[in-house]
């Protein structure tokens, strides 16, 4: 079993492993005694692996409830949130309680944000059931729900006490929420891991997968514990990000988090080139090793539609925007630029090969 | 000025003094250069001295919204929290951006809420309106909303960035609401003070208002201070408030927080004098500390129904209770006992004199 060890406000081991939810019970113990547990997930989840969780932690001594949603991002609002805050409040779930969070990442961070309010915040236990979950929302303690308004706009910084990645899970995963998260993993061989990234590149996303899992989270893990409350390093997080959220709310959503994070990916890297920052090269590799995850480079907006999308969203954080721009594999930067300029970067990243 | 500096893990001022709210926007531009300031008051404390806060921030260069709601208890609920969320967003506050609080612990505790929340958190101002909110609730940095099932069960630990004490609004409160602040002014002075004891017992509480409050405000700070997130000393601002509570409780919440808070720590002194702990004496001078505070030591419920809702709430904690118990006027102490031996002290605590 791989572990990554977790240094935060609080400290927390994430395992890797196929078999683990069979075991979640006996590993949740070894942080968290038996005490009642809250079981969060969506329907869907639940009906695939609910049962043999909530077996687990009974054989653990663990006494369970649970608490179901329908799934999706809808369901990641502040009235679902005050259902489970009202579910736990009516059990008389106490300060020692745990909520156990399986699913994705709309369960973790709603889960999350209510392990955070009950009673001033009780303890969680994250059990990813989705590629992009594991190597990215279980980790680094943000939480949050939806408003009207935008996206995680009402949440807290809460760490989970563990997280229990069960590779059995992942691999049974269907082909496109795979390559959700594994642009996420892209990314992470992007500003850190080169040795990542190659094994991406070289299709063996599946055969790795244990590994690719640790890797990207030991990544995230250092560059959270070096920014805990994303002030600073933690940006790099966002490489890919700024046109992937434009490219998201263009598509109102219906293209996925890791799709939109795999375009933006390439154009940043393709936008250094044409602004003559890098030489040409790194923006081809980036887009193989992102071919090789099933993800593609192209999308149907233009460059203004993308570039009025992102502004509507920057708009929000003044007038300097921070880009993270990939100088190497393995190396990114953080540049300083202001607002306006943000349009040439996106109209440089669909220049011409 | 007096000033009470507060290390928690923000460090923040308390301000007390006279003429504080025409101040208000220039000693918030202290600790947060302006930015844009939500204003959140409930309807009637609005009308009394909203304009004055808002020409004092507009003053200092701030651009100022208001979201008010209906006075009352019943409005800390999920539903006004999601509201002042979603006014937040609407107007796309962003992180740099402020709350100011301006009422009495039902708008603190939401606000500074609201205030954790918002974009995993933004930055709070609290200006208390009652002299319960100044002595108690704006110290400490504990936010919440009721549930259906219980107050504060929603909630966060979030410290504000300033405290302003405008000390003629204190002393323009009807006198019940002096009343209801000054027990837990009573308290603090039986925890740790006895010359602010002897000032309120010699019926000077008006007189000497900026002192009982820095005053109040240091005991509750040095607490806190050694024991943020509630795990230990802070305990002993519980004193009066198990038996508080279950008056509370046992009324609908028709007796106030501090005229129950008042007989509780009445009857928990008296307790043990009964139970031959401490010799006679200090429960009579608390009774007549209290009542020179107008504050009565009697309430109409027998030790058996107080006993049942002190036992229906303790329920939710284990089996073991911590009584914080008066030992001599300046000096308390914590003392664990099985949670049955509840109803004994209660019971003595109705003792005769």
């Amino acid at each position: 079993m791989r572990a990554v060890s977790v240094n935060a406000s609080v400290k927390y081991n994430v395992y890797i492993s196929s078999g683990l939810i069979g075991r979640s019970g006996e590993l949740s113990a070894l942080v968290a005694q038996p005490c009642r547990a809250m079981l969060v997930s969506d329907e869907r989840v639940y009906s695939l692996y609910g049962r043999a969780v909530e077996e687990s932690y009974a054989a653990a001594g663990y006494s369970v409830d649970r608490f179901t949603f329908p799934p999706g991002e809808a369901s990641k609002n502040l009235g679902v949130f005050g259902s489970l805050m009202n579910a736990l409040a009516d059990a008389r779930y106490i300060r020692s309680d745990i909520i156990v969070a399986l699913g994705g990442g709309v369960t973790g961070d709603l889960a999350g944000f209510a392990a955070s309010a009950y009673t001033r915040g009780i303890r969680y236990i994250q059990i990813p059931t989705t590629l992009l979950a594991a190597v990215d929302s279980s980790v680094g303690g943000k939480t949050a729900v939806n408003l009207n308004a935008g996206k995680n706009l009402a949440g807290a910084f809460w760490q989970p006490s563990l997280v229990l990645c069960d590779t059995d899970i992942l691999r049974d995963l269907p082909g496109d929420l795979l390559s959700d998260g594994a642009a996420e993993a892209v990314k992470y061989g992007v500003l850190r891991d080169e040795a990542l990234f190659d094994t991406l590149a070289a299709g063996r996303l599946i055969d790795a997968l244990d590994y690719v899992v640790e890797t990207s989270v030991c990544i995230k893990r250092d560059l959270v514990n070096e920014d805990e409350f994303d002030t600073g390093a933690r940006q790099l997080l966002n490489l890919g990000h700024t046109i992937g959220h434009a490219i998201e709310s263009c598509s109102k959503y219906e293209i996925s988090h890791g799709r939109a994070v795999a375009i933006g990916l390439y154009r940043i890297a393709r936008a250094a080139e044409v602004l003559g920052i890098n030489p040409p090269g790194l923006s081809a590799r980036i887009r193989t090793a992102l071919a090789a995850c099933g993800l593609s480079t192209e999308c149907g907006y233009t460059a203004d539609e993308l570039a009025n999308a992102a502004l509507s969203d920057k708009k929000r954080r003044g007038g300097m925007l921070t880009l993270i721009v990939p100088r190497e594999i393995g190396r990114c930067e953080l540049m300083e630029a202001p607002i306006e300029n943000l349009r040439d970067w996106i109209t440089a990243g669909e220049g011409a090969l």
